[in-house]
């Protein structure tokens, strides 16, 4: 192989069709051919080896990624198998080229690659999440330091929107402050991010008290802690609130971490923890036109056993149907971790103003209210829901700039 | 306790706050309360026990369910801890009548059930599935009988509606016929199940071949077999692809049962099932404004090892990030299935035809399409997605007509 560098070239960027940044001022030194692939080093003295049939898969040029959709068109069935041995070489401006030999039909074929994107993917993070999406749980303490960002810098910059969708995925909820008070504000809001998700309850909907409710959002009665639409095999992630007006006496919302308080389930009552963990309920909600049902356990985890979402929400539990010997454990964990679920050492309680809004995850956490007593004023909010992966596409298209 | 019995008296309706059917001709003829609840004794000789805890939940008086929403108002919380010992007698018409003793400072209560409800429930379940939704996998032969119903029966019958519905669900594909070719006609389908499920292609979108495609849909060029979005952590379940125009050369659309080949796959290649249904792969689109990506298996299992789920679309599959040990290992299980993907074993072929709607599991069956020469014609279908939630939705709600 051969090593052509310039030591004062600019940092190369080979087009790989990624619009996620990649740029990096480490170029390759060097690089050579191994048994089952090619091995590199960077300026730096790091290096990386890739298996041959990872990188003629990867390759960027316009013939194996659309140029522009920046889909991948090569096709692994179309290629040699094994993958034969390239011709490596390092170019002037500290690239990876790589010939590949025609073989038994298959004609030869060039890659290039970036050094900085090679660097970015011999570090392989186990995480589809953007930066800043991590999350961090919270109890009633939480209630003095409750994210919030003016609705006009969420409108209108995008530090702003930043900033907000970064504090929603870290602590599962935010405020907005000083919007408008006219109707519609919820949709502008979700449509700065995406799209509301459409539900059984529309499009977007209003939380006021109905002379004719399908649920006991649309009464004046106190709600219980609850994420809403546990019936959905696929429930929304966040739901917004909008408040228009809010001139009841009573009717403060709160809202408790989810994860935080299971997490003090699985501390004090392990027991319990794994039956709600395990054990799946059936949740269901009837009316003239649908009748939506799910069965889930109350508390989801993924294959390491991290909280992955909670299912709580009493009115539309349907029918228990579990063995006999597993109810009273059952209902034995689920009164517990609803006692949880209502202690104030977790929950944090606020009365939203007119033009405040509040983001919150779905299924981390659970959102309630105080009783309001509607003969005193009225109140009304406007809800929509938003889907994670929207909040996270708009939050990697952010990270494009300030990366 | 007393038994009441009247054999002449019609079957017992008592109103358990339930739209789903559960009349029934067995009355209770004998029942009484055991150390940990109540068991019940029906007039075909059939018995069944419940808990004390469970009866008092699910009591479906007006103060316990609410008589609008249906929605459990009782709490747990607010009941006496362990449940005291109820007073336990038959009505003259069957039911299940139970008198819950005053006990520290907890009221008295009564409840009633009836004996159909409660003899659904002596016989759990453990799906949550409509009765029609049990899927079956299938081959080339398909093409023979691939379930199809008039576009007017579907809009305008409960019969056509449920027909097709419940083949969607079984077969993971279905067809409607002899429908107008205006535009529209795909979101009045989605809107006679329920709603369309909106993406970044928008509430509906036209395949048609575009000058600027952010995807491969939008050219001409033949598509390999795919589900779509699996760069959502949520896809969308259900496709529906309605005909307008098809009279470009070529264009053939071309469908594969996932589950079918994943079964192939485990059959003579466990190992490299195995790979598949347990190492994440990465899935991004990215554009100007979108950046959406998820990371999960191409093979997803339940539990239990059984599928629930296909996410294979290789253009938009993204680096791969795995442990070197991995990388050779999942390209030639992803190898091997993709050429059983392709296999003329299991696909079937057909060329729509103006008002002609197919719509299919996005999540189960492939789809694909030959290329086409926009030259020789036009070729325009309108798309939309719908979610599993609401077909099931819809057939459990056509189902309390016919039970």
């Amino acid at each position: 192989m051969t090593v052509e560098m310039n030591a004062d070239s600019p940092a190369v960027v080979v087009d790989m069709g990624e619009l996620a940044p990649y740029a990096s001022h480490h170029r390759l030194t060097d690089a050579a051919a191994t048994a089952r692939g090619v091995v590199v080093h960077w300026d730096d003295g790091s290096c990386a080896e890739f298996h041959a049939v990872w990188l003629r898969d990867h390759c960027a040029c316009a013939e194996c990624r659309h140029p522009q959709t920046h889909e991948r068109t090569v096709s692994l069935l179309d290629l040699p198998e094994p993958m034969p041995r390239p011709d490596v070489r390092v170019t002037h401006s500290g690239a990876l080229h790589l010939q590949w030999p025609a073989t038994g039909g298959h004609a030869a074929h060039e890659s290039l690659f970036d050094p900085g994107w090679l660097r970015q993917r011999a570090e392989p993070s186990a995480s589809a999440k953007p930066s800043d999406a991590r999350a961090q749980a919270w109890d009633a303490t939480f209630a003095q330091r409750v994210p919030s960002v003016a609705f006009s810098a969420f409108m209108d910059t995008d530090a702003g929107l930043r900033a907000w969708l970064a504090a929603l995925e870290r602590f599962g909820l935010a405020l907005l402050e000083q919007g408008p008070t006219e109707a519609g504000g919820v949709v502008r809001v979700a449509e700065r991010v995406g799209w509301p998700r459409e539900t059984n309850f529309g499009r977007h909907f209003d939380v006021v008290s109905k002379p004719n409710p399908n649920n006991a959002a649309y009464t004046a009665i106190a709600l219980e802690p609850h994420i809403d639409l546990p019936n959905w095999q696929r429930p929304p992630d966040f739901q917004l609130l909008y408040c228009l007006e809010n001139a009841a006496e009573g009717g403060a919302s709160v809202f408790t971490d989810g994860f935080a308080v299971a997490e003090a389930l699985r501390a004090e009552d392990p027991e319990g923890f794994e039956v709600l963990a395990t054990r799946p309920v059936d949740f269901r909600f009837q009316d003239e036109g649908a009748d939506i049902a799910c069965r889930a356990p109350v508390i989801g985890l993924d294959e390491h056993g991290g909280l992955t979402e909670i299912r709580f929400n009493n009115w539309i539990r349907d029918t228990l149907r579990l063995p006999a010997r597993d109810v009273e454990p059952f209902y034995r964990a689920y009164r517990r971790f609803w006692a949880l679920l209502r202690d104030p050492r977790f929950a944090i309680r606020f009365t939203l103003a007119p033009g405040q809004m509040v983001a919150f995850d779905n299924l981390r956490v659970l959102h309630g209210r105080d009783a309001f007593d509607p003969n005193t004023g009225r109140r009304h909010l406007q809800g929509t829901y938003l889907d994670r992966d929207l909040i996270r596409s708009r939050l990697r298209v952010l990270e494009r700039v300030v990366a």
